[in-house]
């Protein structure tokens, strides 16, 4: 079990009403866990702006697998050496279109790279890499 | 087979070159596609602008797997009336951490909130909802 | 004055620690401070997703200031009926470009329109909307 | 004068027709027009990436003008020697607050250090740092 600790924040009364709404509207339990919520995305935000960071992302896509060898590409590209691909998910939305998901882990430059390549192919519709900070 | 049509397009010169620079390093093979990519980003942007539009998301998260019925609340929202959930992705990342990516369809404001609710739940620390529109 | 609360938050001594640093590297007096910062950006974001909400807008723009008419197209914007424009600060940046600022008042949605109207206009270059809740 | 240049692209009649509504909605003039921004700003995005390009950048802040020796600090800020302040503008917002536009010039890096460097001082509410490229 990690160690915890118990600080005292000074807040204005009436930013902490509205603190105690918005949490209350986005369903959290309590105080400590919105703010320790806070911090990571804070923190997480800091270590992903440096590029040789170690890093797990999931590049979300849509694209039409009518492409031509799209599906291979994809697969190729995941198993390129820079990067370590973990897993994927497929969903079929239409007649032509599908939403895949790749889970990748590797430095953000390579990362941010291969979603630049994956983004341009043929046949890709839209795309977002989601890094998160490991 | 979708009709095609064929527009022109004037560009300082200038502007062209690193333009065609660019796509090179982004791995594109024409500048119809990079420029296709660009007007469907656009679209996509304005419509999800509209939270009333039908969408398809990519929530992306990081959870404590030990946190205390975190797995089955998470199960129930995805099974929630409102919302269609498509499909699910896990990977253990470590002893402690997964990365869940959960596939839905719904309405884009039906979707942003039920994306806060699964963030402010105790045992997730970082999560990312990827809206595309559909 | 504001009358001021002392709240107690617990959070793991790791992540303590990592916040601790983050905020020494930022440059903050104290956690209070950093923790105050953080509450209101997720308040003021909340706010500004409700485009009903007034709010104050700098319009950052960079435009070629020989374009034809576009510098009277923007001082007779800044004077539409929808928005109150409050000031504005323009720099030349070289022979060409002008970087402008237009500080505006406003509903987020209307000020979202005259932001697009903006960039849209001929000779503008780059172009973005900072909305601040008040 | 720029040398300009006519290039086709092609695309499915369907993106180009809903292409030509949202232009429409937004007000541009032409389709060259829009996709020159759009091409201009995926260059300066794929510039700023880079940590060590030079930019100009607009930072903008809200702050309590009550808040002991901001204003100097502000200044002072302004006048280091890592940057090139270039102007600001002032706005009084209430009672309390004021809205302030800094521009400045400098690498990208250094303008994000200073950037946060002035988000973390005491009295200052928000905060948010434009990069543009030159």
């Amino acid at each position: 079990m990690a160690e915890v600790e118990r600080i005292g924040i000074s807040l204005d009364k009436d930013l902490l009403a509205q603190f105690d709404g918005l949490i209350a509207r986005q369903g959290y339990q309590s105080r400590s866990e919105a703010i320790r919520d806070l911090v990571r995305q804070q923190l997480s935000q800091e270590r992903l702006a440096d590029t040789q960071t170690e890093a797990v992302a999931a590049v979300v896509l849509v694209y039409d697998h009518h492409a031509t060898k799209l599906t291979e590409k994809l697969v190729g590209l995941q198993h390129s050496h820079l990067l370590h691909a973990i897993a994927s998910l497929h969903v079929h939305l239409d007649e032509h279109d599908c939403l895949e998901v790749i889970v990748l882990r590797g430095r953000v430059d390579e990362i941010n790279r291969v979603g630049e390549r994956i983004l341009s192919m043929k046949g890709v519709k839209l795309g977002r890499v989601n890094l998160v900070a490991t």
